[in-house]
């Protein structure tokens, strides 16, 4: 999905250089040092390791702390034998001598110790998912250099401190909360609150403690092989597993390992970390953002652990670093064409950059910043529009609150992603899939979320979180997923044991009804209707952009004048899908239901009269809400039994029960259904027909296609055919266009033959789904889908993303035979792929003319339709 | 099926030109004299007019009376114009012209006049089902003539009496019964009972009373165009369209008509009519046997109105004429090279022959004719085989009565079509349809029958008739179907209108139960067991021959010990499909009930160790009795539900009646089954296969395949292949051969991926045709599959032959995609299409290596692999 610009002879011939001579198995180079590695090495070098090389040849050595990448085949090797590969632990040697060269300082040198980060980095971004250790290279001996080094003993103390902790964490597998209850049973006894009040002796005891509680070794570089494992071993910790199950990272890419030199920000009140965005990271407007912590390190900025200041701060406390972040800034986002998101540390007034990468953003700054990147020039549309991720877009139509209702805001939060929503209070991620799984509507609510949460907000409706800020985990992961959050709300404070929160000056308990608007940070208990939003001026561009790009065309699936309006409205050229059963339900299933019971034809086609008009009726106002543009309308298809009451809650031995009992198939799905109904109860189809073709007579232009379901000979096409001809003769039409679902292996096998009876196709994928893999939707998803996942059988129900190698190759095979009978043969699909993205690329490279989703899923169409497009003329 | 004899150059070439010349709507020939058709021209000139053509030529024109024949194509021309098409009468004028020249008589001649039969004759015979005139020429004028000429007043009288009655019923729709009732009234006026004692002045009378009840044409040119249309109409008719249905014989290919010069079997003692067959019909033992009837015409045989003679008295009452027709039969059969049956008629001691075709005959007589053939040098090996009907071949395998038990013969009939058959008495073919409905067996007890009763043939168990001999409609027909009949069994009385049968001295009721043996002619009451038959020496010597013709391996589908036994002793070479759930019906239900109700693993485990013993002793005795043969056992397959009670049988609010509510699928076809279910539980996939491999290192030899059902995606099979080896290795077992089943459209498209994991291929393609075709067996077959036959969607069963097209297209590409992987991976088709001749003809040339059937089925598919073979190599 994202835009890759292309790169300069000469980084090409060095990155094809280092490719070849590193990393591969065969080659045997399982280290890269950042000077070598460029960011078209992401695969070989983790994302953080390609864009950190990358930056240190932008940016220069001096913005950019010095070290290596140790390469995901050596994660991937180690995963496959168990043990570090051979050969590794030397290259990591040469490695470290070639930093410590570059550094001037030694790990371990008890006079000027060099002190290193470890941190994971994988393909792609996994926030929070994998473990780093900071500060590695102290020990009781080195912690005296660096105090006497620095100047400064608590700051070494502090550092070792910390190391002692993290690596007693995340190596050793200590429970963080052993260390924490240390810490805080040290400021009670010192009668202190914060961590920063904690002087050189309390920590220097606090380490003292630490390493009681296991076998620290004091040996920097059994430190650092103890990193390198405890990071690859991360990689298939089961939160890891978890998130790539949910975001589709393969398990065999690994990780990379990046040990670079430390600098450090919590050097006193002229050090500080941070993360800049080059641009505002919720709404794209050209104004770059983000927070800061002043005298902290990086983890304390990304934990949410202390509520940051906004980086526009920084100006009046640092100038001259802040002048130089935003130049930082605008260098990296033209170098790479894309809105960047960075870490920073400030080191006693110095700026060093110690990441950058394509900025994970919501739908709207996404769609802002291309607009505004094409009008600054620094992309053209078709770059412009392949920096957004068209899967996002329907957070752009989510609810917001409705704004002509005034609402109480019981407290405030930072507006960390936007969209509003409203639930019950869940206070843990388990509750919330609990209740997701009884269908219920919930809201997290969470002082701050960590790994183990994200399957809690897949369930939930919206976040709430009193902790953290902008990027914060809960703010970043709710992002990802589309998700209304508000965080950092301090006026809220949540009582796990009694089950309650206190929000502002209302107790609530778990289970009581909030509303929170993530576009704006505000929470409340009144029940504030939500209402869908208007298509935003930036996006009405890029999809008119995007329009004009594109070559597949998009309908939307609607069976209500409602449906088709709001269709219409985002951009839909045609319905099409129109299912008419959907007509029959509700209200008018009685009528329905009487058609089917009928005892004989005569009670049969006087029912089949009663819902005629009803029919014309709704056909008639499609299509004057259509105006012209096509309609597909697919004659009825569900078994018959749908309609019809549970045949036990009939009396005994009544015809009714009887026939009722009849109808009930074993596999409805593969029974009597579709044109098979049709050709067993011509009069229904015929009524349907009469129906549309009186309607389309009184609305003129209209331009109406007849679609028949489940077709699988084409005979029955045939037979259907000879219907209509009837039907129109009879009314006087002039001409109708008639067409079939190709959704059964068989039609597609056969489609040189049916297209002989077809003006156009429309492949249902859904039905070809089912049964190309024999997977019943309703029977697998809930039972098989999970496990088929866990087994890395799937990587994603085939119901979301086609299965190209199955059900694709069937679309392909009748698409081609369909065109090879008639060149001109116009072929759509409609099902849910047509508003998948993977889908629809796939579908665009297949020949296909239009793809027909719902209508909420139009816009994401057309973007990635025209994406599909630029790929395609690539 | 049958055999085509390689014509001569010279016989080729005169074909040739006629098919160039005439029939085809271009070339407007309508019509063919029969001087110049041949049997090849059997698709122009249907076969009865192909065959009297070519008989003309073998045995000379004077033992053939002179015609012509009307193409088929004019009737399809007629059929689609709604008239006789331009340029057919004139044709037809010029043809009676030339047959008038021949014959020395006119049409229409006061003094001498020609009369001429005008039959029905399609490419496939349709006996009785196409109308037939008679006698065609006679009015009040000729009549006169033909006495005179004949000097046999009664015989012109008579013979006038049959036209108009013949005309009447046929050409204008009089009933029959009108002119039956006018028969009796004459009978009853004179006292007399027989036809035969009506004398000429008597007929005279009736001709006269018949001619009132419509306008008869006097014209005999208009007698002829009307019978031309009558016969052409009759191919619409609705018992004809009953009948194609149930042979699949295409609507599309119309019948000729065949107008030839009368010859009279009703001038007198020296005079008569008769059928007769190169070979016995009902055994195929080399005696020409058939039957006649003195002082008849040809319709008296057939009708079974008069119960005839056999054909061996033909010898005493004219011998020169049975030593003449005994001639011909052997000159007809040599020609032909296949077993003949003929229609003759002896005018005043003269042999005419009227028809000869290959004798339908049943299995027992094709294999006898078959091995006689070869010995006689008649035919060679290959020849001979292709002569047989395979699907026949089942009623040689059909029960019979117990050769050990004594039995009370309460009367007898001819042995009309072989099998012993048992059940409740039903009196008219609607009965006999409900009743198979609702499962009863039953046995249709009709006087004779005819067209209408077809569908009863199909339903009933066996037939049983008080008329009619051999040729009688009731044999040939019950013949055909393979189903047992006993036919003019004189002493069976049958009173309609009571409900009640006299059979000998007792007085049954409709619904009271007798026994028939159709292979001896004998009725009983008494409850004989039936016993399966034993393989004849013919029909080994056949299949011996087969085994050496085929290269199509025969293995069959078994589940038990018994089923297994009989699968060797009929020629299989292996279990193709050893269905493992089978295993765990009747007794053995609860303990699998268990199993899947279990709360948790522990009782699960437990539940699975109940079985394995169970499981262990099937597998051992069926190795046993394979000794050595291939055994494939898939494992586990169908729905988990389907081993649970129904759970509103369980008590509400119970765990139990949850799990069970949940284990219920909407598409169990679809659904948690198969691989999906071995995956989901694997303690049950294992236990299995850890009780499959202890038996075979129970059973030394053992040659054991596990196949894994419904297998999607390569991974699965993978998976799978874990499994066995980790219990391979824990068994110290050597080495087991690993396959699947391609039954989804998928793995067909696929298979070269999933070949990478399987040592060999089963196509299942019962389940491949459902997922394809989207068609439920289940739901599909009673209510969609006749209405879409009517419609001419489809022309048979998708699950009795394979439909090529579609799921016939997925098996080769399987097939090919799977050998591209691995060149000799094995290739197995199990399903019912394994034992359907057209199937295994598809198969045979789609690189198939065995097919595997049901036990019974076995033998067909010997024959039906060797046919295939042999088509294969011409």
């Amino acid at each position: 999905m994202r835009w890759s610009p292309s790169l300069t002879p000469c980084a090409r011939r060095r990155a094809h250089a280092v490719a070849d001579s590193g990393g591969a198995p065969g080659g045997a180079r399982w280290v890269v040092d950042f000077a070598d590695g460029s960011r078209e090495l992401r695969d070989l070098l983790g994302g953080k390791g390609a864009n950190v090389a990358e930056m240190t040849r932008v940016l220069g050595a001096e913005r950019v702390p010095g070290g290596f990448t140790i390469t995901t085949q050596a994660c991937v090797a180690y995963m496959r034998e168990q043990e570090l590969p051979a050969g590794l632990l030397e290259e990591v040697a040469d490695a470290r001598a070639r930093l410590e060269e570059r550094a001037g300082r030694r790990l371990g040198d008890p006079a000027d110790p060099l002190l290193v980060s470890v941190r994971s980095g994988a393909r792609e971004s996994m926030p929070g998912m994998l473990d780093t250790v900071l500060n590695l290279g102290l020990n009781d001996e080195t912690v005296l250099g660096l105090a006497e080094h620095s100047g400064d003993e608590r700051f070494a103390w502090d550092s070792y401190r910390r190391f002692v902790q993290m690596y007693g964490n995340v190596v050793i597998g200590i429970p963080g909360e052993r260390f924490e209850r240390a810490i805080a049973a040290s400021k009670a006894t010192r009668g202190v609150t914060l961590d920063t009040e904690l002087d050189a002796a309390a920590l220097r005891e606090l380490t003292s403690e630490f390493k009681a509680l296991y076998t620290f070794p004091d040996d920097p570089q059994e430190q650092l092989r103890g990193a390198i494992r405890a990071v690859f071993d991360s990689w298939q910790g089961e939160r890891a597993i978890a998130y790539r199950r949910i975001n589709r990272i393969p398990d065999e890419w690994g990780t990379a390992v990046n040990v670079q030199q430390m600098v450090f920000g919590n050097m006193g009140e002229s050090s500080g970390s941070g993360v800049a965005f080059s641009r505002d990271e919720l709404t794209g407007a050209p104004e770059p953002s983000g927070d800061f912590l002043p005298n902290a390190q990086g983890e304390d900025v990304v934990s949410g652990a202390r509520t940051p200041r906004d980086i526009a701060e920084l100006r009046d406390w640092l100038p001259d670093v802040h002048a130089q972040l935003l130049e930082i800034l605008e260098t990296l986002e033209r170098h790479y064409g894309d809105m960047q998101d960075t870490e920073f540390t400030v080191q006693e007034g110095r700026l060093y950059m110690l990441q950058t990468r394509s900025a994970k953003r919501p739908a709207q700054a996404a769609v802002r910043f291309a607009v505004d990147a094409v009008a600054e020039g620094l992309l053209d549309r078709e770059q412009a529009i392949a920096t957004i991720d068209p899967s996002t877009l329907d957070a752009l139509l989510h609810p917001t609150f409705d704004p002509s209702v005034e609402f109480e805001v019981i407290a405030r939060g930072v507006a960390a992603s936007p969209g509003a929503a409203k639930g019950e209070i869940v206070l843990s991620a388990e509750d919330a899939v609990r209740a997701a799984e009884e269908g219920r509507e919930v809201i997290l609510v969470r002082a701050f979320t960590e790994a183990d949460d994200v399957a809690g907000f897949h369930a939930a409706r919206g976040i709430l979180t009193s902790e953290g800020g902008k990027a914060s985990h809960a703010a970043l992961v709710a992002r990802g997923m589309g998700r209304p959050a508000v965080t950092g709300a301090g006026d809220v404070e949540i009582d796990l044991a009694a089950g309650t929160v206190r929000i502002g000056s209302r107790k609530l308990s778990a289970g009581e009804r909030i509303a929170i608007d993530g576009s704006h940070g505000a929470i409340t208990t009144d029940d504030v209707p939500l209402v869908e939003p208007d298509v935003s001026e930036h996006l009405q561009t890029v999809l008119s952009w995007c329009d004009r790009l594109r070559t597949l065309g998009v309908r939307a699936n609607a069976d209500t004048p409602a449906d088709a309006r709001k269709a219409i409205e985002l951009g839909a050229e045609g319905i099409g899908l129109c299912r008419t059963e959907h007509m029959f339900l509700g209200e008018r299933q009685p009528l329905m239901a009487a058609v089917i019971m009928a005892r004989d034809d005569v009670a049969r086609e006087a029912a089949i009269d009663r819902l005629r008009p009803l029919q014309e009726a709704d056909f008639e106002e499609i299509l004057r809400v259509l105006d012209g543009r096509p309609v597909t309308v697919r004659l009825l298809d569900p078994p018959l039994h749908e309609f019809l009451p549970d045949p036990s809650t009939l009396p005994e031995g009544t015809p009714e029960r009887r026939r009722a009992e009849q109808l009930q198939e074993v596999n409805p799905m593969l029974g009597t259904r579709g044109v098979r109904l049709g050709l067993l109860f011509p009069a229904l189809y015929a009524m349907q027909v009469r129906a549309l073709f009186a309607a389309a007579a009184r609305v003129p232009g209209s331009d109406v296609e007849v679609m028949v379901p489940l077709v699988a000979y084409e005979r029955e096409l045939e037979l259907m055919r000879g219907l209509l001809e009837r039907i129109a003769a009879e009314q006087g039409a002039a001409e109708f266009k008639l067409g079939t679902m190709i959704e059964l292996p068989r039609a597609c096998l056969q489609a040189d033959r049916i297209a002989a009876e077809a003006d156009f196709f429309s492949f249902g994928t859904n039905d070809l789904t089912q049964t190309a893999l024999g997977f019943s939707r309703d029977d697998i998803e809930g039972r098989v889908l999970g496990r088929y996942i866990d087994l890395k059988i799937l990587d994603r129900s085939p119901f979301e993303t086609l299965d190209t190698p199955g059900v694709g190759q069937l679309i392909r095979m009748g698409a081609w035979l369909g065109r090879k009978t008639k060149p001109g043969l116009s072929l759509g699909v409609c099902g849910e792929h047509g508003g998948d993205p993977d889908s629809i690329d796939f579908l665009n490279s297949s020949g296909i003319d239009y793809v027909s989703c719902s209508p909420y899923r139009v816009p994401i169409a057309r973007v990635a339709a025209a994406q599909a497009a630029i790929r395609a003329a690539a």
